[in-house]
């Protein structure tokens, strides 16, 4: 954790914060590129509410949002996400590093990127948190729908 | 392999060859539902060129033009799709089990799924692998950046 990733983690906060006000699922992520000079690619939020959409999860609205890269510039981002879903843009695109505010509130497939050789940052940041926490109290239902069914403690196993 | 398999299979075809009209990467796929009536939810085709998108691949397209569904809904049905690229999205939802029109082009995550409960059949399809290959030999370029840069034998590890 440095400077840079709390700066990092500072903007995903923002997109949260952004899609909190804008009704929807409070999550934010930003992709950063790496190197000297800290480029911003995309950054963006949960769009399910807003958008109706079913997989504009914050990591997929951020990669959207920076457009076509060519594929080298995955390789050398890292992906800062207030909460971590979206396991599949990230192995897909090969981005090396995951910052990821808090994984109390959902674990992602933290495990799986490890395994896959992604370098995984939980900051256990409270903010990112208590954003969370106050979300899946208010609206359990779109929560659960958010995460296929994980929210209620059924029998889907976490993937 | 069943009747059923092969009729949604050719539904994954059919938007396939309208994203090569579109001038775009081929490769379609639908979410049909299980039980006696098979449910289409939704079908697409990747959005790569024709929206400048990074993430709209097929399986992706898809889930979007399904629209917001309830969680149990996914545990139910079955992704076709010509060409396997976008296991997140099957895991994160719970779909139980994949068609792939074939993997020769591509190789995608079967191995994951399966290691995770999911069922996962491969057609061999030669109408999709006609479709790819001559995409590939086409637009080498357009197909490396779909793939997050696997498509040039580089040292990226698939994922
Ligand atoms: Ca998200
Ligand atoms: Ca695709
Ligand atoms: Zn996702
Ligand atoms: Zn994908």
């Amino acid at each position: 954790m440095s400077a840079a990733d709390i700066q990092g983690l500072a903007l995903a906060i923002v997109q949260a914060e952004i899609g909190k006000r804008e009704g929807g699922i409070p999550i934010g992520s930003v992709l950063i590129g790496g190197g000297s000079e800290a480029i911003v690619y995309g950054s963006g939020h949960n769009l399910r509410m807003q958008n109706s959409s079913a997989i504009l999860h914050a990591e997929m609205s951020a990669l959207e949002n920076a457009g076509r890269l060519s594929s080298g510039v995955y390789k050398q981002a890292t992906m800062y996400t207030t909460l971590s879903m979206c396991t599949g843009a990230i192995l897909l695109y090969g981005i090396p590093r995951v910052v990821i505010g808090e994984n109390i509130n959902f674990k992602g497939e933290e495990d799986l990127l490890r395994s896959r050789g992604v370098e995984v940052v939980v900051m256990d940041d409270e903010q990112c948190k208590a954003l969370m926490q106050k979300f899946i109290r208010d609206h359990p239902n779109e929560w659960d729908e958010d995460i296929g069914g994980r929210g209620r403690g059924g029998e889907v196993k976490q993937s």
